[in-house]
């Protein structure tokens, strides 16, 4: 099955369209793998896949802890999804991905910045290979995303200018990418990409919570999924928190559907 | 000792300004620290510094075979620079900096494209907190690069149209970057980044040889140090090929100084 079908029937099967993010803050490396275990486990009826960061990866190794969160997220039929942000050239991105790949991830994150020839042609060659998925950043949800993200260029195809965020829209869309990723706290852009992307390219959006997104701005303006990471990992009860960022998106859904 | 310093003391302490980037094909791990290990005690005599990539990351680990690598590095007082692109929102890429500062890198490599509030600020940020170094990508060696890095903007600042490398030159600039990356594959943006770059962002040249750059065209066009990857590491003698590079440079600067 594609990463596409895989993570269509797992938002189905888990009524939910949240992905956890496993960010946690800095610890020892064992008690840091127990933590993200543990808070994995206590979210994980209410979400429909799982993303994991450079915040696990360093401390805990590929091969080592990050493995053993992707094995969980498998027996619980969730998906896992590495966020690499690939930038480099085509054969360090392709090792990269490979690596994700074997460690069993389901999808990796790119930066469509690097270009296709000698740049990401050769993760999505991998990513064809292995039957995984490619997600692309069309824009980020920091403040300085404007920067690149949100600049003018002019756009090679049709020599016109254009914000940076519509070009990547564009290679997303013709080099088959299996999701676009585009920040919670710009919900206007959300919707002008989901226009370009419409059903081919489905949005994964981060910032949600206590980055400043709203969920219910976020899937109205067209996000199929959303990426949520401290409201659940740092709650009290992360179990509770994710229940309810479910619900509240679960509730919007059937509102528009209605 | 900041890291641009200890470079200069580097290179004249070594007589060369080559950088070894210890790239390798895929391997076991245990196989792959053992080789990576031997080629840099080959090469250590004819080089100022080391430059890791993620191939050797997602296997060995970064507080596992990385680490033992860095160690050896500093043994024999060379810097080591930490190839990881950064790429992602603030609080990611604080952490991912501190992670490979706190392994022992010199420095690390990240993308300016990201921004500079929530993007990169935190990065400079730790680094001048530790003493060690930033380097920006502002023109890679790869045939895509054309795509992003060669891409034509509307510079924010004079509200003309201008290169994306140059606006990116502006910001290593502006940023006290310790350096910039631009591919020894394109010498001629080499030269148009020197005149902006200066003695201020010391230039930072891969592909060489292998990729298809020059040693030569590369000194000449204004790179100060040149990172040199698999036409080292993949040599019958990989000191007889380190030798070899750092004479040629050698004869290069030579020649211009005289």
């Amino acid at each position: 099955m594609s990463f596409r079908l895989k993570m269509d029937a797992s938002a189905r099967s888990a009524e939910s369209n949240i992905i956890l993010a496993l960010d946690l803050p800095p610890d020892r490396p064992h008690q840091l793998l127990q933590r993200s275990l543990r808070i994995f486990e206590l979210a994980s009826p209410h979400i429909c896949a799982v993303k994991i960061n450079r915040q696990l990866l360093l401390p805990l190794g590929l091969f080592k802890g990050v493995e053993e969160i992707v094995k969980l997220a498998h027996q619980h039929d969730l998906p896992a999804i590495m966020d690499c942000k690939i930038n480099d050239v085509g054969h360090t991105n392709r090792s990269i991905a490979e690596n994700y790949y074997h460690a069993g991830f389901d999808a990796v994150i790119a930066n469509p910045f690097v270009g296709w020839e000698g740049g990401l042609q050769p993760v999505f060659d991998a990513a064809r290979e292995l039957k995984r998925g490619v997600i692309l950043l069309v824009y980020m949800s920091h403040k300085g995303a404007f920067e690149g993200y949100g600049q003018t260029v002019l756009d090679a195809e049709t020599k016109t200018l254009k914000r940076q965020y519509l070009v990547f829209a564009r290679k997303a869309v013709s080099w088959k990418a299996d999701g676009a990723v585009v920040g919670a706290t710009y919900t206007e852009k959300i919707a002008e990409l989901h226009g370009i992307l419409g059903d081919e390219v489905p949005i994964y959006s981060p910032g949600v919570g206590t980055q400043g997104g709203s969920v219910n701005s976020a899937i109205k303006a067209g996000a199929r999924f959303l990426i949520v990471g401290r409201s659940i990992t740092l709650a009290k009860d992360p179990s509770e928190a994710a229940r309810h960022v479910q619900e509240e998106a679960n509730r919007c859904l059937t509102r528009l559907r209605s």
